[in-house]
């Protein structure tokens, strides 16, 4: 089998200066530098088995990631392998533009059933930032056909992960995703970033929450009510940190919104199928109505790419009662309605409903719990999450909470001591991201624990073996 | 089963004006009308096999355009219905930022095996648009890092058909799709349709080519060869009617995008993995070697959503002999390089290598010269074609090939009745689409040419029945 070569691979970047063609990969990977780019030899991955994967070093290990916050039902899922054989043999294809099939049409009536408010409507994708490109497309047309076509501006928050299109990367707001890259910046906003650990020095909690609203307000007194189209917001938000927001924050972003005809983009690209207990988070966790919400990942458990966006049914009404009955929506991707991915989505939604989400729910506590008791590691300046996703962020100093040099790669260190203790785990700059698949038992969440414990601790060494870190 | 519910579905579009909401449908398919979004009900596929596809009303029917254009190894083949059971069961997933995964490792190496020229990297993705979209923010980041971040522009062509993300969208010059859309129309240009039927009154074939070359260089001129980031083509505009280049066209674009350090980005998503009866059809059919090609569609025959870029070495050479070693490519997505796509692509390619491109290789000349008999019809103004793509483009009148007007929707017309007579037809506007999966024989070659004659000639009978046509 293809799969299985079980050759040793290079764990490490290769970055000598010299080309050396016998050394370049044909396969790119994501996010690549330019000086070793084709360079670079990433870790293999041989397979994978419930909340498991294994390493072509012969390793065994927990995907603390869940791959890219994907794998909700766990790797290897017989029934979720069963279902694309079972569609491919029965339905392969068929066109969006002239024809439909009942897959589709079943998963449209489960997801507008789940949504909540009057998001009776889905428009299907191949992943996150297709789902992103059509939710703002549907509000450019939408607002062209409304009369008023300079209602475009989109809001986002620093810290912000939309996608990797040039639309939706724009809404982006990473520190150094945009130093080389082009992008719609005349469409784009940016407010704070919504993060509770690192506000503004001297604020509370509430104060926060306060000037985070007012920044908005202040935002759309500047620019124009009229010239704001949409806010799109992570309710959680993921790469940039597991962010939690502030208790009343989405409700209050949502109310000033609504004031100005703005229409409210939830983005559960993330948050939705799973990860916090639920097939949406938004109105069951957060208590907001979105105008849409666009989703990805866990709908399919990372088997299939697959995305979508839930839209209201008020602004489909609208849309049909305006003067321009004819203006077409000049939108959609050869693999929207993809029979097999939504016999895949299908498959995935009632492995949640049957038991998935329940566990999901009653481990998250333990999972956070234990989680939190590694802040008693002097490394560690918070561990925060909710349900099944959390991140442990270390700092430089525990007093003041100041952040690592980025080029310490504490994450990394982290992550090859943790591999070596047979955890996988998501580097990102200073902190180690956990989004396990939701299976996870509780007797895993303890070894994941353990071997966070061990591999930070080491890492401590390290730093202090090196002169990094004070601590 | 959930996918042969059998129900019989409304075939026409609803477009009574009062809202109903008990009408509505949850599923939103692409390229809607504002004043019945969600009131559009298409027609049922059920089951596909091979060249055929089985609708709710019962009837098989051959699939004309290959769902769209790509099953080109045909419905319901059961080695790939194995390829994505056995990888599911295998590896599902991993991120392909931290890790590897042996398909996507293999796949990448036979793809540059089999691409021209230098073309010896890859960059997958989820499909076209995403394809496209990482073409184009290729070429932003590699002039960005070469230090010549103002050569930008994007130079396309009337008629052509990039994607339906807001950029790759912007390039696209099929009539109507901009009406109420937005784009990056500050990046983008176009050139003439290079459309020989359509070709501008008195000129020869010759004096068109001339004419096309021209153009480009008094674009250049205009804008500054400095100021163009990128020239991109479909070799052959594939839903913008089937226009086959003139002979020397697209080497002499080429020749231009050289000599103005102009990248050529070749969009083979249609014409690649088959269609043309190679892997990609570039260098083989066309002489051309362009500095990137997108591919999607066909290379996973459509059962799985894949798409990606080849990249040039010499470009990432650039790069990595650039003076911003750390300059980062912030591009990826999640299901980039996704295991169970590569294992499916694979198998395709193995698939289309074991005697099924030479089966297309060997056929298309009797498809096409079939085919050409059409032009008996008085309803024909021209049936062109090549490898196992043709279009069939319908006339008001054949002495100058004046075009029907739109609203009589000939193409459907003709889809309907053919439908009745076993054959789904890609409509489009005035034309009929043929692009069949490429295992079609030659008596099913035969019912396309039989259905398609009988369906026209209905058509030819309605048009002067209601006086919509003088034939």
């Amino acid at each position: 089998m293809m799969q299985t070569h079980g050759e040793v691979p290079a764990q490490e970047t290769v970055d000598d200066a010299s080309p050396d063609e016998s050394r370049l990969q044909p396969l790119i990977q994501p996010w690549p530098l330019a000086g070793s780019i084709g360079k670079t030899d990433l870790g293999l991955i041989l397979a994978g088995d419930g909340v498991y994967v294994k390493d072509a070093l012969g390793r065994s290990l927990i995907d603390g990631p869940a791959g890219m916050w994907c794998v909700n039902v766990g790797h290897r899922h017989p029934s979720i392998a069963d279902a694309l054989r079972d569609q491919a043999m029965t339905l392969t294809y068929t066109s969006p533009w002239y024809t439909s099939n009942n897959p589709a049409r079943e998963l449209a009536q489960m997801l507008a059933d789940r949504a909540p408010g009057d998001l009776k409507h889905v428009f299907l994708t191949t992943g996150g930032s297709s789902a992103v490109e059509t939710a703002l497309r549907l509000m450019q047309f939408y607002n062209n056909v409304r009369g008023r076509p300079q209602k475009k501006l989109i809001v986002s928050r620093q810290g912000a992960y939309h996608g990797s299109t040039y639309l939706s990367a724009s809404l982006n707001g990473r520190p150094r995703d945009h130093d080389w890259m082009d992008g719609a910046t005349e469409l784009a906003r940016k407010l704070t970033c919504p993060d509770p650990f690192r506000r503004p020095e001297g604020l509370s909690i509430d104060a926060f929450e306060d000037f985070l609203e007012d920044e908005f307000r202040t935002m759309i007194e500047k620019e124009g009510a009229d010239r704001i189209g949409a806010f799109i917001a992570e309710p959680v938000q993921a790469s940039g940190g597991v962010l939690i927001p502030t208790k009343a924050y989405l409700t209050r972003m949502q109310a000033v919104c609504r004031e100005h005809d703005i229409l409210f983009i939830a983005d559960e690209v993330v948050t939705a199928f799973g990860r916090l207990g639920h097939i949406f988070a938004s109105q069951a966790v957060f208590g907001v109505e979105p105008d849409m919400i666009t989703f990805a990942k866990g709908v399919t458990s990372g088997y299939f790419p697959l995305g979508g966006v839930m839209v209201s049914a008020r602004l489909f009404d609208e849309l049909r009662r305006s003067n321009h009955p004819d203006a077409m929506f000049a939108h959609g991707l050869t693999y929207s309605s993809h029979p097999i991915g939504c016999a895949v989505a299908i498959r995935n939604i009632e492995l949640l409903e049957n038991g998935i989400l329940d566990h999901a729910r009653a481990i998250a506590p333990y999972f956070q719990e234990r989680l939190k008791t590694l802040e008693d590691l002097a490394l560690v300046g918070e561990v925060r999450g909710i349900g099944l996703m959390a991140g442990i962020e270390c700092v430089a100093d525990r007093e003041h909470n100041n952040p690592l040099q980025i080029d310490i790669e504490v994450g990394k260190r982290i992550d090859r001591h943790c591999q070596d203790l047979g955890l996988l785990v998501r580097p990102l700059i200073n902190m180690c991201v956990m989004s396990p698949p939701l299976v996870i038992n509780k007797a895993q969440v303890d070894s994941v624990v353990e071997i966070l414990r061990q591999g930070i601790s080491k890492t401590m060494d390290d730093l202090r073996a090196e002169g990094l870190w004070a601590g």
